[in-house]
């Protein structure tokens, strides 16, 4: 039997992972990697999970490891809609939120309820990998807007929606993965504007928001624009291990969001669920966050630095107020990843963003994660990154 | 903005469940209910989970709360593999085997890598209705086969293989879900014959082949038939609530599923596939299977008896080696809906057969779990649905 004439169009179509071909050239320990995108585990609440699964699993209570509901633990669905009250002074009830495994099973559900082959999607150009590899299996023709330091470019945006049947904007507006970027709130406003000038959904995926060390809190889309699906996650704050993120969509949405969900995997580990609301009943999220945002800030302050020091003055980079990246853009005849191969042989790594993009791709452009390596490591991996601008003679 | 334009065509495609349905006639506490398909959560092992989760976690080791690979846990496959060759003598490498949220993720991802519109698919008629579900959402053609007691109906499975272009076969060929029913050795052998002639691939659904209470255990498809996917799940042995299925499938098909998986939630739940390697390493899941299989045996024994003092004498009803379901069948002329809008009064409740089948629904019959109640309440039930057949005058 031939295997490969089984295949159904939709998984034809996906790519190969280009990070995941770059990681593997890396996986030598002695190589300084800023290409990662893993949280900090240092600040994994090990023991107060621990404690929780205690008492979650305490005096025999067989619930936890039955079947559950499609919709997710009710008290754990209670501390997101008391989140969202308290940071944005939004109103989400409890019937509106569904669990998901993390937010990438909430990109899959969108796509999977929304996207029937060659639907219009607006993207960010560049945008977050992962979620166009979710998106590409349902075959939507992508139309990518450029990414300015305040947000997409609105007058491309203004021409893309008037050009073309447009469903939904797939939008990352907070220190956005790859680039740090966050939109600004005048553009928010703006933005609101047009999808409704338009009737355009609007897919708002947030995992970076909480982890915000400078700057004032943005304002939330879902107060600016009624017709907006809002995604999060525990990943970054907590624990990416557990895969526990959510969606948050008006009634009719959420249905159909409900049967995609139920057809999928039936509900999100339920034994997760009930130790990440135990941890939440326990402890105070807020101050968690407060600590790893403090962190991640000093990373960024030093990897800036360390940037001002160590690289050629051409290398231009974005000042995240929150997040885990930072976007380097070189001169527009460098070429990144050429510039990758001869990091790896100098002992360090980043991400080539050539990837990140759809289309009118930058090749000059490196994506740079702060949060795993301390400051030593840091200033030792920007010396050798410097060395590998000097090999490939991109050093003025 | 009217919502109801905006889904796709394949999530327009999925029919509401007709068992949600159901269930949610049944909320009232003095019902008792044989319309469940929930293992007993008395063999939940708690306890033995609260010690695997207080060692996975144990001196702050960060690594249980992290991002891991999409495969799934190494140690975990390893039991998975091992197990494989302990029953069947199967040799399956752990590169073969891909952690999913339950089985039920397995046969999503499935569809997802295998299915374009329109395809052929054979699956047995009745079936697991949550596939059906799972299916329709990438629209295949499904083409049903009769079931009889010792499996599929092979003239009429070899007319449609003969007739149509049947990509793969979805089968549950241990004590199905709905019916309890298992294929003879000699049969699964000419399926296997009727495949390779056909070149169908075969996916094999056996999330309650472990649980057998009588008879010899039955040869596995993977050892008859090259071309077969093997599906498995820990939620009918250990706990349904942590969602730990398995897929195993040859290494060309395995890539699209990674790729489909990766899109899907990146990885299961890290920590509970931590804390179920634990809990195996720790303990003989055969020894515990073994206690909820002579607990199954003797509640269907006590319903078959039951059965045979109570209803009346034109009830047919199968005789299941193991699983958690009998299926009734009453004569042709009988609706089993109206019979259960009798029972619900007489505060008694079962599914009726009707949405388990594809096409030539068989209106008569009715899906009695008898995992979840005492002896005595059993009797008691039957008593109440005895006097239902009465009231819709079914009673000669």
């Amino acid at each position: 039997m031939n295997y490969s004439n089984l295949f159904s169009e939709r998984i034809n179509n996906v790519p190969k992972s280009f990070i995941r071909e770059i990681l593997s050239l890396i996986q030598n320990d002695d190589i300084i990697s800023f290409a990662g995108g893993l949280p900090n585990p240092d600040f994994f609440p090990v023991e107060e999970f621990r404690q929780a699964s205690n008492k979650v699993l305490m005096d025999c209570d067989t619930d936890a490891l039955q079947y559950t509901i499609t919709e997710g633990y009710r008290p754990l669905r209670e501390h997101i809609s008391k989140r969202y009250k308290q940071k944005f002074n939004l109103d989400v009830p409890l019937e509106q939120i569904l669990i998901t495994s993390g937010s990438q099973q909430g990109i899959d559900l969108l796509a999977k309820v929304l996207m029937n082959k060659g639907d219009g999607l607006l993207i960010e150009n560049p945008t977050y990998l992962a979620a166009i590899q979710s998106f590409i299996v349902y075959q939507p023709e992508f139309f990518p807007v450029s990414l300015q330091n305040d947000g997409p470019d609105l007058a491309e945006m203004e021409q893309i929606l008037e050009k073309h049947d447009i469903k939904a904007f797939y939008s990352i507006p907070n220190f956005q993965n790859p680039t740090g970027l966050t939109y600004s709130d005048e553009k928010r406003r703006h933005i609101a504007d047009l999808l409704k000038k338009h009737n355009t959904l609007l897919l708002v995926d947030d995992p970076y928001g909480d982890i915000r060390f400078e700057g004032t809190p943005a304002e939330s889309f879902k107060n600016l624009y009624e017709h907006t699906i809002l995604m999060g996650s525990f990943s970054k704050t907590v624990s990416p291990g557990c895969r526990l993120g959510w969606l948050v969509a008006p009634k009719e949405i959420y249905e159909k969001l409900y049967i995609a969900k139920q057809a999928s995997d039936l509900h999100t580990s339920y034994l997760t669920q009930r130790i990440m609301a135990q941890f939440l009943d326990d402890h105070d999220l807020d101050q968690h966050v407060s600590k790893i945002s403090d962190f991640y800030g000093k990373q960024k302050d030093a990897m800036i630095r360390a940037i001002n020091e160590y690289l050629p003055d051409f290398v231009e980079y974005t000042k995240p107020e929150g997040g885990m990246f930072i976007w380097l853009t070189i001169r527009e005849d460098m070429d990144a990843l050429k510039l990758f191969r001869a990091a790896v042989e100098e002992g360090v790594a980043f991400v080539p963003g050539e990837p990140f993009f759809v289309n009118r791709k930058k090749k000059n452009t490196l994506r740079m994660n702060f949060t795993n390596v301390s400051e030593d490591v840091m200033m030792e991996g920007m010396k050798r990154l410097a060395r590998a601008f000097q090999k490939v003679g991109y050093s003025k």
